[in-house]
C-alpha cells in the first residue's frame, strides 16, 4: 500500500486525516532539514507531530513512504508558472523561484537530503521523479509557446529546457559550491533561452564521433 | 594535519608509503562504491588494503580524511584535455568524458557517494570542490582558444562554460534518473557552445527584475 492509495478518498480537506497529514508531514520536512533522511524515525515523528505512533506506521509504514508523501505533498503546493510573454522573461521567474527555494534555509536543507537519499535508495528516487516531473510538467507549456510565437524552433523539447535551466542551479548546490545568487539564476536562464533560440533543445538523431 | 601535509616529502613514487597509498585509496574507493560514505571504516579499510590499523589510522585520521586524500589522488590521475581546434568539439570531449566516468559503475558510484558526503560534511564539500576545480582548470583554456579565435566574445568565463556542460549530466545522475547517454552529453556540449557563441557566459552587473 503506498502513500498514494491510502490517501485516496481518505482525504477531506479540514477533516482530522488531512490534520493529521499536514502535522506529520510538517515535522517529517522538519526532521529531515535538520538531519537528513538517516536520522527519520517514525516514533520522533509521531511525537513531534503530536499524533499517535500506531497511526504514523500504519500509514507511511517507512522513512521512505514519508518522504514520498512529503513530495507528493510538496509538488502540489509548489506555485504556478509565471506568464511574462517572453520565453526568457518566464525562464527567469522559473530560475529565481528554484533559487530561492534551494536558498531557503528549511528547503534547501530538505531537498539535498532528499536528493541524498534519493541515490541509493530506488524508491526515494521515483517520487523524487515524480515530483520534478509534475513542477516540469508545470513549467514546459511557456516553451510551447515561445514556438507560437516564433521565439524559439519548432520541435523544441520544452522539458529539456526547463531541465537546461535548474541543472546549473543544482550543480551549485551539490558540486561546486559557488554562491546560488540571483545572478546565478539569470545566468542560467539567459544560457538556456539562448540555446533555445539556436535550436539547441531539438532533439535528432546522435551524432557520430568526431 | 591534513592529508595534503602528510604526504608532502613522503611519498616516493614506487616506495613503501606510495604503495600503502595506492593499495589504501584503491579499497576505500571501493569501500565507497559499494557502501556509501556512511559505510566507510578505516580498520575495514585496513583490512582491504592489507595494510596496518595504526598506519592508517595514523595517516587519514577519519573517513573525511580519506575521502580528501582519494579526491586529491582522482584529480591527478583524470585525463589531460582533449584539443580539436573547435570549442564544440572541445566541449562535446569534455561532455563525453564526464558521460564515461559518471555512467562507469565504479566510478559513478563513487561519485555519488562523495557527493552525498559532501551535503552534510564540509570538509568533504571542500575537498570535492578542489578536485572539480582542478578539473575546470584544465578545461577552461579551450574557452580562451574559442576567444583568440573569435568563437566567442571577449571576457566569455571559460569556468563558467565548462560548469554548464556538466551541470546538465550531474543533473541526470542526481534528480533526473533520465538516461545519461552519449546523445545527452552531445546535447550538454552543444547548448553549452551556443550559449557561449551567443554571450551569454560574459559577466555582467545583476539585471532588474523584468
Amino acid at each position: 500500500m503506498s502513500a498514494d492509495e491510502t490517501e485516496a478518498g481518505t482525504v477531506r480537506p479540514g477533516g482530522r486525516t488531512a490534520r493529521v497529514r499536514a502535522a506529520v508531514l510538517q515535522a517529517a520536512g522538519d526532521a529531515l532539514a535538520e538531519g537528513g533522511f538517516g536520522h527519520l524515525d517514525l516514533a520522533d515523528i509521531a511525537r513531534r507531530a503530536d499524533v499517535g505512533k500506531t497511526t504514523v506506521y500504519r500509514r507511511w509504514r517507512s522513512p521512505t513512504g514519508l518522504v514520498a508523501d512529503l513530495l507528493v505533498d510538496m509538488a502540489g503546493q509548489s506555485l504556478p508558472r509565471t506568464e511574462t510573454g517572453s520565453l526568457l522573461n518566464d525562464l527567469q521567474a522559473n530560475a529565481r523561484l528554484v533559487q530561492r527555494t534551494l536558498t531557503d534555509p528549511r528547503q534547501g536543507a530538505l531537498f539535498k537530503a532528499v536528493i541524498t537519499a534519493a541515490t541509493c535508495d530506488p524508491r526515494t528516487a521515483d517520487a523524487l521523479r515524480r515530483f520534478y516531473d509534475i513542477r516540469i510538467r508545470e513549467w514546459a507549456p511557456c516553451v510551447q509557446q515561445a514556438i507560437d510565437r516564433r521565439e524559439v524552433p519548432e520541435g523544441t523539447d520544452g522539458h529539456e529546457v526547463i531541465r537546461a535551466v535548474s541543472a546549473p542551479l543544482y550543480y551549485r548546490l551539490l558540486i561546486s559550491g559557488d554562491p546560488l545568487d540571483v545572478a546565478a539564476a539569470d545566468r542560467a536562464a539567459e544560457a538556456a533561452a539562448t540555446a533555445a533560440r539556436a535550436g539547441a533543445y531539438v532533439p535528432r538523431k546522435q551524432k557520430a564521433a568526431p
